[in-house]
């Protein structure tokens, strides 16, 4: 049988159970981004880290702590799922720069600089006036490039995002969105945004989540995989991947928090609105991790090869985290180096 | 040149500092157990470990991260000292059992169930009343064991400290305290402690500190050592190691913050006195991270041999590093060894 390409998904934030586990495994997902943090501070980040310890230790057959590719390949070896954590905002890491290394310590690996509002990193893709990266911001994403703490932007306004993608010196993500020339949601990525990030060798995570949709819920798959397509011919295939922001099982509440956070008493229906304020049903066609099979038929029948079809599902992620997740070579590294080659001389 | 033993310090508290890193490196010291929280919460443990992960950047020609016993190893290879994380008390993981893996995760090898008082998991040494282990206790020793966080009863009263070595599953340590019959300090150990401690395989480490030993700080190299020797004969060398609880550059307030934390809004000399509250002087024969070939060199002169100086200096440490920081074997290695087994199979 030939070697089965590595399957990643960019993003997903489920109401977590051993069924979803399990699915996970049916669909043969090697390795997940989950979102532990949307608007917590680090000890209630740290609670929902807890949380996910316990379930690594409650279904150790299914689930696995994901910290570098190489846990991706551990993961497929002993068939389960490896788990990679993430914030989309910043506000893990509240008003401390050193509280970056600390996630890291924990396991995070990416982080949204803002979601949706202003941060003190950044501004988000609803906010009238996108002011740039700030002071701290640019401070926040050189301690992330040093400990390898990937820059996720998918909530992110454009001249923030832009601006993160030129003051990284490391490839930054957007790890779940679509393109607004397909679907113009406020949300959704321009061109120049997708092309600026891949000149800089980015990752761009398609998500299916129903707003960021042509169509909505009622997006086919055909018109799905159309996109991609003309992505591929934007910026190359191998900047590409899956980001669904799969929500399954979730309770409305779920995207109240998401939306709100603490930030207003009022309401915000975000991307859905007073007549559709919950989450909207997924397309037929992705209901849950057993069905990146069909994406990856969809993908096949538009014309993609099936290295191209693998490179999308699951190869270019793994790539990325190869590369990206560890820190950048350091001055302890250089004197352990000289002291090693040091003892190989005598 | 012979192999140079390995030169372990079981806990310091130092006015930290470049000199004296320097100083560590000058004194062939290859790891410290420092304390990095007495009384402090979570978010202010991190905060101190923030300042570590400052001085691992700043001076890593001296210092490194210390996480196993490979890291002593790989200090003494490349010329530094491998600092591990301990708290004298349990106040980090505050109320919550999911926190003993977090600061695990972060770095901490070593937390003391009590510091002098009460806390939630045991009594300490100046407690009138001493109940033992609680129920809590009985619940973090037993997630202690399984994530590899060594318990250490340095500060803990005598039937919590004999509770807690017949209820660890793995040995546990009294990394700095001597013994009453010595030295008849509330804070020193009966040889009935010292005598379980051992038999479970666990480590004594012997303080420095003038108010744990006899005649304070004109104790004399020659007494300290005899009682190493009656030591030796009572348990065997092979449990015993130094923890000289240096706090070498302290000012007297953080003597009062040690003592007091936030428990009392009155004056707590705890071992000192209101004629001597502060900072005791060292004994002569150790000031610093230099002394210890002095140290040495008086366990020489009291009839050990070099190979039980070496023991006694850090090699029982390291063999005790080895052992107990990592955790136990877990379903997950088990899925693992099978699954690399099954693979070698095929």
């Amino acid at each position: 049988m030939a070697k089965r390409a590595f399957r990643i998904d960019g993003l997903q934030y489920n109401n977590w159970s051993p069924e979803i586990f399990q699915q996970m495994k049916v669909g043969g997902v090697d390795a997940v981004h989950v979102t532990i943090a949307y608007h917590e501070n680090l000890r209630e980040t740290i609670l929902n880290i807890e949380q996910w310890n316990r379930w690594f230790e409650m279904y150790p057959d299914r689930i696995m702590m994901g910290r570098t590719g190489d846990d991706v390949r551990r993961a497929r070896e002993t068939g389960r799922t490896a788990i990679f954590f993430g914030f989309q905002n910043p506000s893990p890491i509240e008003d401390d720069i050193g509280l970056v290394e600390i996630v890291h310590t924990l396991g995070a690996r990416f982080m949204q600089l803002t979601y949706n509002n202003q941060s003190l990193l950044a501004t988000g893709c609803y906010e009238s006036q996108d002011s740039g990266i700030t002071r701290m911001g640019k401070q926040v994403i050189k301690e992330m490039n040093r400990v390898g703490l990937v820059i996720d932007m998918s909530h992110s306004a454009e001249r923030s995002t832009l601006e993160a993608i030129d003051l990284s010196a490391r490839p930054i993500v957007i790890s779940h969105a679509n393109p607004s020339a397909w679907a113009p949601a406020l949300r959704n990525k321009s061109d120049t945004v997708i092309k600026a990030l891949a000149a800089r060798g980015g990752m761009f995570g398609f998500s299916l989540y129903p707003h960021h949709l042509k169509d909505k819920s009622a997006c086919t798959l055909d018109s799905f995989c159309s996109m991609v397509a003309r992505m591929a011919e934007l910026v190359g295939v191998e900047h590409l991947g899956m980001g669904t922001d799969l929500c399954q099982g979730q309770p409305d509440s779920v995207v109240e928090w998401m939306r709100k956070g603490r930030y207003t008493k009022e309401t915000d229906y975000g991307e859905g609105s007073a007549s559709n304020p919950g989450f909207p049903p997924m397309p037929s066609w992705f209901e849950d991790n057993r069905d990146f099979d069909k994406v990856a038929a969809g993908l096949h029948a538009i014309g993609f090869t099936e290295r191209d079809v693998d490179a999308i599902l699951g190869e270019n992620w793994l790539r990325f985290f190869d590369q990206n997740f560890g820190p950048v070579a350091s001055q302890g590294d250089e004197i352990e180096r000289q002291a090693i080659g040091t003892t190989a001389t005598h």
